[in-house]
């Protein structure tokens, strides 16, 4: 293993870890039995690399590391028997999903990058990678998905893999561009957690046409 | 064809009547029209086993065994003309389902040990085939998820992928596991059915936390 | 590339096109920021075809044509600043998910078809390729899905998958059986949203049973 594919390998286990944190953690709101915890922290962590892996037609990712599966199941149990304790489950959910959110989109355009795709679609597979997994977390849970909130996420996503793709362009090593994009993502999507920062959106005009119009 | 490969099959067949059956019933509930309800049937029969084998890099089962297209599409007009005589259709869906959950969970499991993953992963693989065709059927036709209701649903997944996974690991021949783990699944849900029988689910402790907090 | 080839590019891109206006309409309605009509309008043109190659084993085609997601990325940021002078968004969004359900149907059975799959695989394969983008935009952006409303919608796709496969079942060159099944798909969707045209739906006898009953 070169230090370039440990590097990947760490940061893997490290979003696994903490994504599926937050699949458990939306469990939780739903009341779930403990198979319910591993079955939705289980999605949510290996959801968006799933799809990347299955684009991209490489073997997908958790099977051929398969301790990653034990590693999302034991979270999962872990916040069965202590999300009680957490204060505030809801915000322990966004800022897992935030760290999750950043790591898997570098992790995300890299595997693009290494596919042999140009920058951009490196970008939006980053930004699908990031964002799948807890798509498809708020979608099983009947939640209104994250992706909808008016604070920046997709965006956040999208920023990371773009400062990791810039930054590998400019021949930056990438096992240095790595770690950059991934706290770039984070620390985006984490200001928009404190602050409640947003992009400007698209607004209709008052009187003229209605978001919900039909 | 090997007895075992008969045996695969023939309990394929069986699920994928029996989902396909449950997916009509979803959009008889919706008033759908009849391509809608051969839509849903596909989706819902279809769905766990597709996503099953492109995880696991094999030919998607339905295109290579194309006669199940039309069973799953006969079902779905057949029910299309005669759920009305159906005296409780969500009861008669439930039932299907669960028939369906049970046999999915331990060809689930079965691929995955055939491909080579080890135990755990082979559950979690048993688990994901059983429940992922519901889910889509349930999304689709923006109901409720039954995995998020309170009766024992994912966990008897589990359950029937772990009796099959034990018992071939301890030798036992896998056309006998076969419906023994499919008959275990099965049994835990229509239990829950009956009795609405439900794993200790997480609580939220009254006055510390709510499960709706955000 | 041989001009049944270039025939199928082309329309590939002009259903990238409306669709991804499609999606970026539906951003619109829910107010989303520029990332967010990029990512939900390459979600919605390229979920079908994705889910297509990926059943059929084939590499994912906007993978192979880059080029698309720029297109898709620009018709977004086209629309984000454009929609406001749409007076009737909702009709516009329709309209787009029209034309591209007709293409996109043909071009799904044409894919099966080339594979090798039997003429009911290629038109259910047709339908899912059509209809999915759609189901994944509308459940994404948490509105109800079009499949689910009583206008012709699913039937459709599959009429115009039908007319398709049954001209080249009849020898005719496909370069004109292409474009000849997509206008049938879109016009019977046109003609849907117009008149509001459904086929006969399921429906319970009063006061037998109920639709929603559980």
């Amino acid at each position: 293993m070169t230090p370039f594919e440990g590097a990947v390998a760490l940061l893997s286990w490290a979003a696994v870890a903490v994504v599926a944190a937050s699949g458990a953690l939306s469990a939780s709101r739903k009341q779930l039995d403990p198979v319910g915890f591993i079955l939705i922290a289980c999605v949510t962590a290996f959801g968006g690399g799933t799809a990347r892996d299955l684009m991209l037609g490489v073997p997908v990712f958790w099977l051929t590391a398969p301790g990653m599966v034990l590693l999302a199941s034991g979270i999962a149990l872990l916040v069965f028997f202590t999300a009680h304790l957490v204060e505030r489950r809801f915000n322990a959910l966004l800022w897992a999903d935030a760290v999750g959110l950043g790591i898997f989109a570098v992790l995300g355009a890299e595997a693009a990058q290494r596919w042999g795709a140009p920058p951009w679609v490196a970008i939006l597979m980053g930004t699908i990678t990031a964002t799948f997994g807890g798509v498809l977390r708020d979608i099983i849970c009947a939640e209104l998905p994250l992706i909808l909130r008016r604070e920046i996420y997709a965006t956040a996503a999208a920023f990371g893999a773009l400062v990791f793709v810039v930054l590998t362009e400019a021949d930056m090593p990438r096992n240095l561009a790595l770690p950059i994009g991934a706290f770039a993502g984070f620390a985006l999507r984490g200001a928009a957690i404190l602050r409640g920062w947003s992009m400007p959106t698209y607004r209709a005009r008052p009187g003229r046409d209605y978001p919900d119009q039909r």
